[in-house]
């Protein structure tokens, strides 16, 4: 379902990393970072996460020099089976709260709704937030890192970070233009340690859709972004969009989860995943870039494998989806 | 936040269910109902609730007579870690998928985003489903029901169904009069084998809030109905706003675990519970007596205990939350 907007504007954001984060190439452009380890003072790695979310939400009310009574609503998810994270990093902030799960599609899930809210007119001010955090993820659907398994080159590493974004009716200089809700897809394919491969599918469904829908050609963007398919899944989309789909998006396409790491020289596999994976990159360097006017329309599509544990110990394969979100420069 | 929706419709619901819910008082409302066992000839408790959802789901295109591809859009949520039993259901399906989590409270979370998208003309079909199956929750909350855990009086029963609403902008008899987004509420309760007590202090903010911001007495309505708060909830919900708010609900207000089950004669303890009890019973029994004019107006306030057991393991207490949704009987 691709929907154009019209009034529904970006006010500010808000993104704090973790170490390997930190470490990476984006360094300078979040708004503060953990770099002593993976707890931030708190007593386990959930507790850690919540911090993260929190963290965020509360930076970015200080940034815009909003009251939590000035936001009519926050929409938020994550990773944390029943998104813990979430449930509990809002019961310290006076803000209705609606809960999401779409993986590491949340983000763009979220801010298609938010921005619905916002058109209609039933909302001024709507944070999204949301947030992931490495070794929670690995002991919730892997193995507790301790372990030490070994992981092929195809696997992903889950970015530590809390990220949100406020949409507003209040015109500012980058707009939400338009958007496409993804379809679940699954192909049949079965290995959680090559998500790229799970989720370039659904990428590319979402893409073409998107493109179609709005009579546009790849070359409308500036930049096309998926979310966090890794070195392997990339590579993958740029074949599937030309051989299904017949549409060449090589030359201006990336994914986040190749930028939010050095991929050659961190020890992070394919690239980044995880919610905060594209969260993180899209509300910090990018939007910079668009303000900057470096970048004046990007197509952001984060990527989430709907992958369940229970599931996949059924012997099952894996769905998964992507939304994807128009951000433009506005022309004064 | 409180909204008014003028264009949202309830087009037509359907209702699946399983044995104990067939067993009760509302059986000749549901569509559907398997009374054999609760495997529904699937190899797995969580792949019988995959059944009923997708049950729902095609029941519901059948009753409306609609294709997939007439459907703009579909919310779904349930109590699966990463909502499986959505995620996988909606493989099956051509329809663009937002997934959302509030536990129990997310069918009305689901009306309420899917109303949103209809009164601004973002979509024309909408599909709100939500699912639930008694010992895939067991197992996975609690424990497998082999162990033969015993329980308090206080605790719940999860409810056994399948349920769907289909919200679009064509006329009909009933519309979505208004609604009111719940916050995080947690008092610092930690029993998970008393829900009601956990959820009432968040139904009891959201009526509040619902009556003061639409300048409306409890009498305004011909039902106020919570989701899920069982026999000791309810009774809790009266007392609490009684005390804390001043506002005596107690002679036009019930609660949905109290009317799925006959709680006197049934093994379920404090009565249903789960976000198929409150969309099964309102869905069926509560819409029937709209449709008839036997009731105009209800206010169903679908109730979620925010629940990880992650973070219960972690010695956390229990935060709940709770949306409202207003349903009228449109006067000719």
């Amino acid at each position: 379902m691709t929907t154009t907007y019209k009034n529904v504007y970006i006010k500010d954001t808000s993104t704090i990393a973790g170490i390997y984060e930190a470490n990476g190439p984006l360094k300078e452009y979040y708004d503060k970072t953990y770099t002593k380890d993976l707890y931030f003072g708190e007593s386990s790695w959930e507790h850690a996460e919540i911090k993260l979310l929190k963290d965020s939400i509360s930076h970015l009310l200080k940034k815009t020099k909003l009251k939590e009574t000035d936001i009519d609503l926050i929409i938020s998810g994550d990773l944390q089976n029943q998104i813990a994270s979430s449930d509990y990093a809002l019961r310290d902030y006076d803000i209705p709260f609606l809960g999401i799960y779409n993986a590491c599609a949340t983000s763009s899930e979220g801010i298609i709704i938010g921005s619905t809210f916002i058109e209609g007119k039933k909302a001024k001010n709507c944070i999204v937030s949301t947030v992931s955090h490495n070794t929670a993820a690995e002991k919730q659907y892997r193995n507790p890192t301790e372990y030490g398994a070994p992981k092929p080159p195809t696997a992903t590493f889950t970015v530590t970070g809390g990220a949100s974004i406020l949409l507003t009716n209040e015109k500012t200089d980058i707009r939400i233009e338009s958007s496409t809700i993804g379809k679940t897809i699954d192909k049949g394919t079965k290995d959680v340690n090559h998500m790229g491969a799970v989720m370039a599918p659904a990428a590319a469904d979402t893409i073409y859709r998107h493109l179609k829908d709005l009579n546009r050609t790849p070359d409308y963007y500036d930049l096309i972004l998926t979310g966090d398919l890794g070195r392997h899944g990339k590579s993958i989309l740029i074949d599937y969009m030309k051989q299904v789909h017949n549409i060449d998006i090589s030359s201006n396409y990336d994914d986040c989860g190749t930028i939010v790491y050095d991929i050659d020289k961190q020890p992070v596999f394919s690239g980044g995943s995880g919610p905060a994976c594209s969260a993180l990159v899209n509300y910090s360097y990018i939007l910079k870039q668009m303000h900057d006017k470096k970048l004046k329309k990007v197509l952001i599509i984060p990527t989430g494998a709907l992958f369940s544990p229970t599931m996949y110990f059924q012997k099952e394969s894996l769905p998964a989806i992507a939304h994807a979100v128009s951000l433009e420069v506005v022309e004064k």
